[in-house]
């Protein structure tokens, strides 16, 4: 086990009816003037937009708006909020939304009082030394940014998706009801349950020994996610189970599941360069790239992929043949992706063309990925491969 | 599931040689005084009280020592450490020690900002607005106090041990270094195993249902420690187990296992009145209750006991004979307890008279106790009994 720190500030407000506190919760911090971010129609479809309204006035707190982010969320409209903010004299920021809004407040958050340019960031050219506060009204669990210090930004010009982190832009305050998920259409439900087990799982595939405790946990969360899917996805209504997916959303991507060890990541670095390229829904790709990363490393530590197949999946322990454990872990990881409505290989997601060698140029040019093993171009490309068909 | 809030701000710093960063971190806060709060010896024979003077006096930190702490913390020494505070003007409380010295540390930092008697905040008559911030070095895995919000408190002449509570009294940070536990006593590591798995054990038996995923993470700790106190007690410095352990014993009792439900805490309650009138310690007091809790309640909601068993203690789930489970769950309990050394009724600690009145009446003064069915005078008394041998 690795020396670690943790810490992580955010006040989670879990429950029905919670987001009437936003007012009052943004209020108790002395803030006077909100930036207002959202997405696009839904909440005001869904009558969110006009609750948040309601309680900032009657909180009297000001605020200007800025709607319009889209998944992978651009670096175009997070330099917007950033002149709005400075034009407006914001002194906090308000997320309303999922990931994309969330990670889209953060930039800004973090741009606002930065000299430079944010997407320096980004581009590992500086780091975040201040940030304005930010609150969150969580509408989609999948990313889990919420509670988490990290932030996912899509430079379209350059067509380029990378991320950044620091305890500073994590939320002051997140609102999570259940109730507000109801209305997510099931393919969205579903990828972000991809999402977030996709965050457990680039925790628990570590060669670290000895984090009994931490892989424990991660299991625990995995096996609610996976009891809790089809019933979501059955009766969208089921509060009850909606409300352990949305936890569990917070809980995969807060902290808890990194003590002691580090993160593998190249899943998610892969999947990057997918979603940057298609504009596929980040939660299906990883559908797609997460088999196909397994299938190609495993034989790095085994042991570990037969723990996560059995503990998880419940693959029967047959200890002189791990090689079944393994074929038959990924027929039932691909089965629960499939039965909740995900595609598994890049043919499902109708992509065709073999752009590999762009991507995976694209993916390693910082130097390898993943930790599990270190992944160099090359054996990127090779995943792309396994996970064509 | 309940609505609920969860918000933990302690800033735990994990690992080998972490105790070296004590003065960095006092000094980071801004702070100028530091009451230097421990217990017996123990730090002074081990070298952690020469470790802890150089790394302040490295950072040009004062400091005034309190020591002298003992099990039960008495509210006499508190009050010494409320004196000593305001007369040399500490600003910063660092408790090394365990669950004892952290509260009374907690108490003492509630205390000296408070005009009244910092009783009042045990005896339910004023409560916490105010307090100065702490930090903890951890030296035994047992109450969770160096992340939990509350401090138990014995007041000597009235015979009573009594418990408050407020996120203002969460500490700053702690230090958690499993080297400093390599030198515990037998008895001592596993009455703290006891406490830690009885703080999880509180918050699992709730009637609330619908709390699949904290009841899964409650699940996952109290495997991990079931797993690893044989380890530690059979070598005390296997780091990995220790680290375990350690960890275990802080996320049993930081909040994040009570999510959705309210805990139980009969069990703490009834077994305060044992070890306030008998001085044994905490977690051989619980090993005693709990079994008998157990068999007394189990009756209003036996499929979570059942589930306990068959989750935590791999009881073989026989769907037609619950009454096998339960039986076959409390033998492998208390062969647990037995198994690390401590006590399963009274007659094993020793304890021969009955004052089952007397310690019933002091339980229940503030009204019925236990969430998962009120528990009265009369119904504690019963436990006691089955308790005895």
């Amino acid at each position: 086990m690795r020396n670690f720190v943790f810490q992580n500030k955010t006040k989670i407000i879990f429950g029905r009816d919670t987001e009437e506190k936003v007012g009052k919760e943004i209020k108790r911090l002395g803030k006077q003037k909100v930036l207002f971010h959202y997405g696009g129609g839904s909440i005001k479809r869904f009558g969110l937009y006009d609750k948040v309204v309601k309680h900032l006035k009657q909180e009297g707190i000001e605020f200007v708006e800025l709607g319009g982010v889209k998944p992978n969320p651009s670096l175009r409209l997070v330099k917007e909020g950033i002149n709005l903010c400075e034009k407006e004299k914001v002194d906090f920021i308000l997320a309303v939304g999922g990931g994309s809004v969330i990670d889209s407040s953060k930039a800004i958050a973090a741009g606002v009082p930065y000299e430079g340019d944010v997407w320096d960031f980004y581009d590992n050219k500086a780091q975040i030394k201040e940030a304005l506060p930010l609150g969150v009204i969580l509408t989609l669990p999948a990313a889990g940014s919420e509670a988490s210090d990290s932030s996912v930004i899509t430079n379209e010009e350059r067509k380029l998706k990378r991320g950044t982190g620091s305890p500073l832009i994590r939320p002051t305050f997140s609102i999570l009801n259940p109730e507000i998920t109801f209305t997510l259409p099931p393919y969205q439900t579903a990828a972000g349950i991809t999402d977030m087990m996709a965050h457990i799982m680039e925790r628990y595939f570590t060669q670290e020994r000895n984090v009994d405790l931490t892989d424990h946990m991660c299991e625990a969360v995995l096996k609610t996610i996976i009891k809790n899917a089809p019933l979501v996805l059955e009766n969208p209504e089921d509060y009850n189970a909606r409300a352990e997916i949305m936890w569990a959303g917070t809980l995969a991507h807060n902290g808890l599941l990194d003590t002691g060890r580090l993160g593998d990541w190249g899943t998610h670095m892969i999947e990057h360069e997918l979603s940057a390229l298609y504009d596929l829904t980040h939660g299906a790709g990883l559908a797609i790239i997460f088999p196909a990363w397994i299938r190609y490393v495993y034989k790095a530590y085994p042991e570990k992929m037969l723990r996560f197949f059995h503990n998880v999946f419940d693959v029967e322990a047959v200890f002189d043949d791990p090689h079944y454990m393994i074929e038959e872990g990924l027929k039932r990881l691909k089965n629960f992706y499939r039965s909740i409505g995900m595609p598994v290989s890049l043919k499902d997601a109708g992509i065709k063309d073999n752009r590999f060698e762009e991507m995976a140029e694209k993916c390693t040019v910082f130097g390898p990925v993943s930790n599990f093993v270190k992944l160099e171009k090359s054996d990127v490309v090779e995943i792309y491969k396994l996970a064509a068909e």
